[in-house]
Formats: structure tokens, C-alpha cells, sequence
């Protein structure tokens, strides 16, 4: 399978290298000269100029870039698309990148596209490595696409993110935008408001912050190092759910805080032995490490 | 240094380690029985049934009982201490553990509150280890006592935690609950109520939260994983400062809702930028790892 990677930050990278990990070489391209420059230097996988000739001729093509400017991206490359290619994607919003893109994809690529759910709080080419996606899970949202063929695509891109580690699994692209909303979307927007809100508190300085910060703090600080391209297009882009989750978040904040000016003891125990069941849960489904702090401290 | 440790769960038995790393061993006391078996078993120090017994002779004595137990704690061991004796404590607020506890200090006794910004998502006799403090600030909160001697017995409990690997700042009570509302106190109910909503929310079940947590999700539940007991006490027992960062956070929160509903992108990514920063300074300031995800994932 003749792979392009278009867009060659921490996900396109780690692509990359998951690839080259089987021995297999990608046709490349980023639209930063300094980016592609760089992945030069990796001696990994051939760098085009140009994001046509990227793609001429690969059986699978996937943007990697931020949300808002695959829909650039896919009509820059759209001419090198061969007759019966897949074109994916990375983004973590879904519908609105089906609508920015669908309409550049010629009628003889299918357009299957995905996201894989991992990451970490680095970004740009230097960031990527072969293991992100091993035992994690890569959603596709299929279209609505009545080729008979279109399915064999699906499974086709399956078998691919696979071989590169990843659980796959299927969802409406509602649906993933609503489930994504709650387990990343919402957990990001919550620790930039945090950390950015530390920043300007006039009462406690920023480096009595960042001093004291080993009593949770600093975990915030981590998610809030992430991308900010990125993360404002996600936002952007997936306001409708983003805007009902916070809704709901709030909601539950002030029944909590009410909690706490009015001294109920109960509720307050209530929700966080709720909130403690759920972690035994995330690590016996593989998704997080089991060693306190995740063994980050010397112990 | 004759050394007595009250109350046998995550700080106390990481003070109990890290004494016996130094060839030290401490007269050892906790209000339930079965805590006291299971800390026989680790031969290490002297279990007493009795807290009056277990802070006899001691030159200090440590609190490390929930915030709200403290008072009946420092009651039930007051006719064991020593003349000249130090009573110190390890309570994540301050202003409200002086006020229950400074009633039952006898005269003769230097009661000297104190916080070690350290933590894990463990709790209980087992969850303690040795370097716990290695590199963590140790708050020592002081209080107006007008003894000449007084600021000697501040020194020498800042000897004492400074032999355990911690670094020494004193601090006022009601500085210290305004800092650690911000870095520690508000980070865990945020984490609390984004993971206990997520536990409840009708939209997305529980299983799929769990599934995609890799997303951002994950972290909040570390956080989320801390003892009930031990934080329902701290909210309590810092309400108004925690009130007050709340009505902050709320604020701040809501301008980024509206930017996200009006489609400001400047306004958000400025907020992610500048939440951004503080992660390095984090990591230039020692308080976290800086690898990425802090190395928890195979890469």
C-alpha cells in the first residue's frame, strides 16, 4: 500500500514512523517550507514541494494537518488523487471536516475519515514516534457512500491503522463528535481556562503557581501545552456539542459549589467517590497507567 | 529527633519511609484498628494502640489524620507530649486546622503547622514510599506565637522535612489557602466534577468515556482517583477561598464559551497560548517531568 502524509506534525509523523517501523517508506508533504526542511534531516520517506505530487499515486492519502485547513489541503492535492485512492484524515472533529472537504474529493477516491484517539502534549514534526498509536483507538466515521466498493475501502484503512498498532473501531460522526466532546474536547478546554486563569490571577503570583504546583496543578499545565492551532479549529469546529457539554459542566459545578457554601458534606463525598470509581475503570481498560503519578516522580 | 506520626495513610507512612531511609524509626498511631495491623506487617517502626502513647516522649509529633479529624486527634494524643515537644501537622488548608487544633495544644508544647505539597492518587498505609517529598515544597505556616523560642522550633521541623528531601518555605495560614485553592484544591474539583458528570451523563455512556479517554479525559481521572474523605474536608475547610477562585474560573470560563459561540479565534488562541507558557516554567521550576505524556506510554 502507497502511502502520502500530508501535514507532518506529532500525528502525521508518528504515522511516519509507525510506517517505517514495517518497513515501509510514505510520500510526504507539509505546507511550512521550515517543516518540511526539517523531516528532510529524518531521512525518513521522500518530502515533496508540492502537495499534488505528494499524493500522485498513493493507495492511501491522510491529511494530517489542523482541522480548519484540510479542506485547502485536500483541493491542493486533489489532482495527484488516483482513480480508486482512499483519502482519511486525522481530525478530532468530524462533521465539520466531512462538510469543509467532501466537496474537493474526486468522484473516483473514496473518502473515509477517522481520527485517532491519542496524543501527547507536544506538537510539530519533532514530536512524532512509532509508538502513539499502539493500544489505542482509531474511530473511522464512514459516509454515507452507496458505492459498493466504499465499504472495502472502510476495511481497508482498518487493516492499515492496525498494522500500525490501534484498536479500530466504527462510529456515526455525530456520535463521535458528541463522545469526543466529553473525553477531550471538554477536559482540554477546561485545563487552558485553568492554567490561563492562574496566569492572570492578580491575588497569587505566577510563580507561586508554578512553584506549588505539584498539588494538581501542574497536571493541567501538560494538557494546556498542547497545540493551539489545533485546539482552537477543534473548538471551532465542534462548537454545537462543546457548547451542551459545557452546559452540563457547569450545571454540576454549581450544584458542587453550592454544596460547599452550604456545607453538604454528603453530596460533596458523593460525587467525588463517583468520580473515583471511573479511574479503576480507565486502567483496567488499557487506557492509562496504573503507577501512582503514572510513575512520572522518582518512587 | 524522637519522632511520632498520627494517623497511618499516604503522607503519614511516605514520613514514616522516608525517617526509615534515614536509619530512623517513629512511635506510630492510627485511630483504625485494621490500619494498625496492616502497618505491623511492614515492620517498620512502633505501633501503639493508644495516640497518647504513641506521642509520648516525642520531640515531634505530625498530624497526618484528614483535616477534620485533626482536632480530636490532637485531643486524644495532648496528655502524652512533652514539655518542649513540637506539634506539627500536614493539612492541605491551614487557617481552619490552627483554629481546630491550637484549643488542645498544652502550653509547654510549639505547635507548628505545616503542608508538604506532595501527592499521589493513592491512599492508605500501603499507598505511602519513601521519596515522596524529594524535590517538593514543604509550607511551614507559623503561628503568632510570641515565645522566644518559637522560631527555634520552626527551625528545627524545617531541618526535619528538609532531611527528608523537601525544600522549606514558610508562609502565612491565609496565603497558604489562597495559593493552594489555586494550585491544588481547585484543579481536584474540576477534576471531580468533569469525571463524576462524564460518570452521569445520559448522552454518552460510561463505557464509551472510559474507551476514548486517551483524548484528555484520563488525565482528570488520575486526580479524580484521591481519597473522598481527605478532599470533602478540604472544601469544607477552605470554603471561601475556594469560593472565591471558583466565581474566577466561572468568569473566565464563560468569556471562552461566548468566544467559542461567536467564533473568536483570536480571543481563543490567546488563551491557549498563554496557558501554554506556565508548562515550561513548570518543568524549568523542577515540579514535573518533562518527557512527553511524563513517559507513562511505551514511547
Amino acid at each position: 500500500m502507497k502511502l502520502a502524509v500530508i501535514g507532518l506534525g506529532l500525528i502525521g509523523m508518528s504515522i511516519v514512523r509507525a510506517y517505517a517501523a514495517l518497513g515501509e517508506e510514505a510520500q510526504l508533504y507539509d505546507l511550512d517550507p521550515a517543516v518540511r526542511d526539517r523531516v528532510r534531516t529524518f531521512r525518513i520517506g521522500t518530502v515533496f514541494n508540492d502537495a499534488a505530487a505528494a499524493a500522485e499515486g498513493a493507495d492511501l492519502v491522510i491529511l494530517c494537518t489542523p482541522p480548519a485547513a484540510m479542506a485547502k489541503a485536500a483541493q491542493a492535492l486533489a489532482p495527484g488523487l488516483k482513480a480508486g485512492a482512499i483519502l482519511s484524515d486525522v481530525g478530532s472533529v468530524k462533521q465539520a471536516v466531512i462538510t469543509a472537504v467532501a466537496p474537493h474529493v474526486p468522484e473516483s477516491v473514496f473518502f473515509v475519515p477517522a481520527h485517532p484517539v491519542a496524543g501527547t502534549e507536544r506538537s510539530g514534526p519533532d514530536a512524532g514516534f512509532a509508538t502513539l498509536f499502539q493500544d489505542r483507538w482509531l474511530l473511522i466515521t464512514p459516509l454515507d457512500d452507496p458505492r459498493p466498493d466504499y465499504p472495502h475501502a472502510v476495511d481497508r484503512l482498518a487493516r492499515f491503522w492496525e498494522s500500525l498498532g490501534a484498536m479500530v473501531e466504527t462510529m456515526a460522526p455525530d456520535r463521535h463528535d458528541l463522545v469526543l466532546a466529553v473525553t477531550s474536547h471538554l477536559p482540554h478546554l477546561i485545563a487552558f481556562n485553568i492554567v490561563a486563569m492562574a496566569e492572570d490571577y492578580e491575588k497569587v503570583t505566577e510563580s507561586e503557581a508554578v512553584k506549588f504546583s505539584a498539588g494538581g496543578f501542574r497536571d493541567f499545565t501538560r494538557i494546556a501545552a498542547s497545540d493551539p492551532t489545533m485546539w482552537r479549529d477543534v473548538f471551532l469546529n465542534n462548537k454545537d456539542a462543546l457548547l451542551e457539554i459545557l452546559g452540563r459542566f457547569t450545571e454540576d459545578l454549581f450544584a458542587l459549589q453550592r454544596a460547599i457554601r452550604w456545607g453538604d458534606g454528603e453530596k460533596i463525598y458523593e460525587t467525588i467517590a463517583r468520580a473515583r470509581r471511573m479511574r479503576r475503570e480507565v486502567i483496567e481498560a488499557g487506557q492509562d497507567s496504573a503507577a501512582p503519578n503514572w510513575g512520572r516522580d522518582k518512587s
